[in-house]
């Protein structure tokens, strides 16, 4: 909507709703080619019923339709979207810190007969170069029932003692956000220096932020390795970059960028570093960048093993690349390089209940792909074989991959 | 020709002008796939109504129709070819000391009835750390009646001045072409102090010359805001980079090469350092390297505002990438991650006046793109909607964009 | 099959070869998509008359036919394989020091009618940062005679005297297979200075590193321009990442992957400083990052001339890249930069003497490439200039090129 020059106003501000929804649906029409475009009519016609592509034609039908649904029709709660999108999982992305009482609450709910797990997300902990790191080691220390954490050993004790508290409510996987892959090795009094340093306020090197960073890392895949949960890393992203909105809107309002690192390097080091022990979890990698594709898929390739077919993933094309053209690239290296047939699949990290199309969407993109070799005679016409390929990726695979049960 | 081992006689040099064409005609039968060919063949259809592609068969036939035409065909005139191409505007690209008097006198021929404006091209004045910077300096001092720019504040008065003296004239745009985006932000002593030492023949570091780019780039920025002229940034090109035969060629004659850089984040930084004072110009960016498109695409929307629909643009396909390939990838990243139906489209820095031919290839592999989508059901059948989508991109878009009436 | 999670035993290991036969061929109903898939079936069909594509259910019939036709069919020889595949020309790829031994056994041999020649690949005398540089010079010393090679310059006496040697066996071409462009110059006494550190036992610096390659390179670029050999230039790998299998299996067992590097500034630089006095040898260069496919391609560009057509190449898509998409991307970047016309085509440095039918799948992808443009209506459908291009990619333009005959 920004970039059809709509005013702020009606995009954040307290503007009328569907003054709001008339400037996205001129918005939308501007958006040929984009995703957008796809997933918002996918929604329409999936949950609503509505078939005919939203315009400026039928704004206003659109809008009372969907409003007058949204309100008094059963089929739209919460709970039934989740139940028409055939949800068997969902993975919430949560704080160390976090208490997991909602989770505790779902759980006790014999009505609900979907999983809900929590998924343990550190990048606080980690980013000790941002603001609020001093912060959050005290609201960190105070979820282990500790007055601080005084060490680098207090801090990685208060991480593992969180992260057990994750498993036991069912937790099957981590996630990092991290601007670049980090590969700086150093041994323990130099990062325990580095902590203290940054706890008593100072300002520190990028290479004391590289070492900290990749200290924790290590740490916290060799105890996901130990307890069998999946390592998610995210990278390539610059974030808030417009400083002007940034004071206005604050993080996370649609101000983030695609970065370009030349962290290829490291990726394989700290891998390498965690492999030669045999502490490497199964990890999914993402970049925001589609120039790595390649890259991060031969990658994987070197630290495969016989714990579990495709035990090394590249994640699915996310965000920016959550787009036709970046899944067909994400799919085709990976088909190239590795081996499609044992992809996990989709991810989407949507907060919206009605997202859920988005897999349809992935999914209709993904046996277009393979549709459309078989039709060149690429792959034979083997409907078994096909079979167990595209229920693998739509399904089997991340069941399987995840532990999910 | 020179990828078919043509001798550079016969392409730069003294050889008969037949013989050269039947060289290029050699490789152009070599160049499958490759854009020449198709704009040989578009020119010779549409000014010349041969409908042949152009071979070793037909070559002489050619030469001889077209040479026939070119001295005796009032139609073949420039300004015919001008005409029957239904040009509406044409911004030419200018140095800020030019006298910019053809200008003047084709704005006072009222049998012109087409635009012809300026383009405000500063790069000599931006390129501190090249060969004639200080002559060059000399020269801007002379455009406005000084004997010498003493100091930084001097150097940014005369350009503002030059540049008012080109809005006076019609000029609705600038244009850069730097090696990479800087964003090396230094107060006003520290430029000063650079400039002197740059002026007194010293020898400049890459920091300085840097902060020097910055500086300017900035302070250009603003005046370009404040006077309502388009920003247009060229980048990642490595200029000259055959020590032979620039010494026998000089330069601007096929030996630049495409760069990569790693100058994203300094995109953004730059963007929002004009922002944040509401100090930022229309822009519209232009990589040379592909790999850069997403990168831009994603930059351009964390500042757009509602000024107008647009306002920061990714550049058409520039130069190496205008191309098939390059088009349909750029408007494809421009599709996902903005809205491709604000795209201003194509600009063309051809010096032939037979190559409008490019626009209408630019607009057919448009056409041919989004049309795709349509047969695939990805965008629904809706000629209303895709009319406006289609004059946008071709027409209307850059003409409201630039403000041309 | 690492990807497949089968353990090592059945890839590299001890296990029963039906065994690993058969979890080959489960991995590899997996591989939709992969070029392997592709491989692997035409190998069968070709040399062993199997129209099925493997699979578990014909696996065992499979593995039986191939295994006795292998034992007792005399098509199935290494002879009958390279004739049935209708070689012409085997390049191997030497060591510097070999002897050539096979290579003089091979020539006597009248009963073979297909050429066999060495490739000089000197590949240990330029890695100076590596283990075992100074016991390889040792080798390099004996190999021309000496006890020892006391300074640069009895290196690259001793380079030129084993490259002499080579061009007398039929040498056509040389190789290099380096991390990263370089084009560090320095003088003589510097690098000398440099290697006698290094044969010192000392630990160099990556600068020095750099210095003592670039000056290598350069020497060997210049007697390859004397020799008429053709120089070829692999980049862009990191190998034996993954340092647990590095101390099971060693090098190149499949733990190697792509990097990224930021060389191209010293491409050009690199070719300039040989073009500048003529003495550039006839290059092809070969990146491991399809990222760097159209920088490459606009700078052989810069260093074409007319010692013949396309002096300056862009290697095949290699190693990682040589699928269907990498082919058809670095072809469609030549075909838009340069001309596509004019390419030397595939090479492959697989060992396997199943693998000529590697070729056929380059042919085939290129010729569905223009045969697509021709249908298209973007090339002509000349049966003549078709005909020309296509046996020049397959067959004539290497054959020019490297001057076989």
């Amino acid at each position: 909507m920004r970039s059809n020059g709509v005013p702020e106003d009606k995009i954040t501000g307290d503007a009328d709703p569907y003054e709001k929804f008339v400037e996205f649906t001129k918005s939308l029409e501007m958006a040929i080619g984009n995703p957008m475009y796809h997933w918002c009519n996918l929604e329409l016609k999936k949950y609503f019923g509505i078939t005919e592509p939203l315009t400026m034609k039928n704004v206003k039908e659109v809008w009372d339709k969907t409003s007058d649904m949204l309100q008094n029709d059963p089929n739209c709660s919460v709970r039934s979207l989740i139940k028409q999108s055939n949800v068997k999982y969902i993975g919430t992305t949560d704080d160390p810190v976090d208490s997991l009482l909602w989770h505790e609450k779902i759980r006790a709910d014999k009505t609900i007969d979907f999983m809900v797990r929590p998924s343990f997300r550190p990048d606080k902990a980690v980013n000790i170069g941002k603001d609020g790191f001093t912060d959050y080691m005290a609201r960190l220390a105070a979820s282990v029932g500790k007055d601080k954490l005084a060490s680098i050993d207090d801090v990685t004790e208060a991480l593992s003692e969180r992260l057990v508290f994750f498993k036991n409510h069912g937790c099957v996987a981590s996630d990092h956000g991290i601007d670049y892959v980090v590969a700086n090795f150093a041994d323990k009094a130099t990062v325990d220096a580095i902590y203290k340093k940054a706890m008593a306020g100072e300002k520190l090197t990028a290479d004391e932020v590289e070492k900290y960073q990749t200290y924790i890392l290590l740490f916290l895949a060799k105890k996901y390795k130990a307890l069998n949960i999946v390592m998610e890393i995210h990278y390539s992203c610059k974030r808030n970059v417009n400083e002007r909105m940034f004071k206005i809107e604050g993080p996370d309002t649609g101000f983030d960028v695609i970065a370009r690192n030349s962290c290829g390097s490291a990726l394989s080091d700290f891998f390498s570093e965690l492999d030669k022990n045999d502490e490497l979890p199964k990890t999914i990698v993402f970049s925001l960048d589609h120039n790595d594709f390649n890259l991060i898929a031969t990658t994987i390739g070197a630290f495969q093993s016989d714990e579990c077919p495709g035990k090394m993933q590249m994640g699915a094309a996310w965000w920016f690349l959550d787009t036709r053209d970046g899944m067909e690239e994400q799919m085709r290296s990976l088909a190239n390089l590795s081996l499609l047939g044992n992809f996990v699949g989709m991810l989407t990290d949507s907060r919206s209940f009605l997202s859920y199309t988005r897999h349809d969407y992935f999914r209709r993109i993904f046996c277009n792909l393979i549709g459309n070799w078989v039709e060149n005679g690429e792959y034979p016409d083997d409907e078994e074989a096909l079979k167990k390929i595209v229920e693998g990726v739509s399904y089997n695979n991340a069941i399987n991959y995840f532990g999910i049960n």
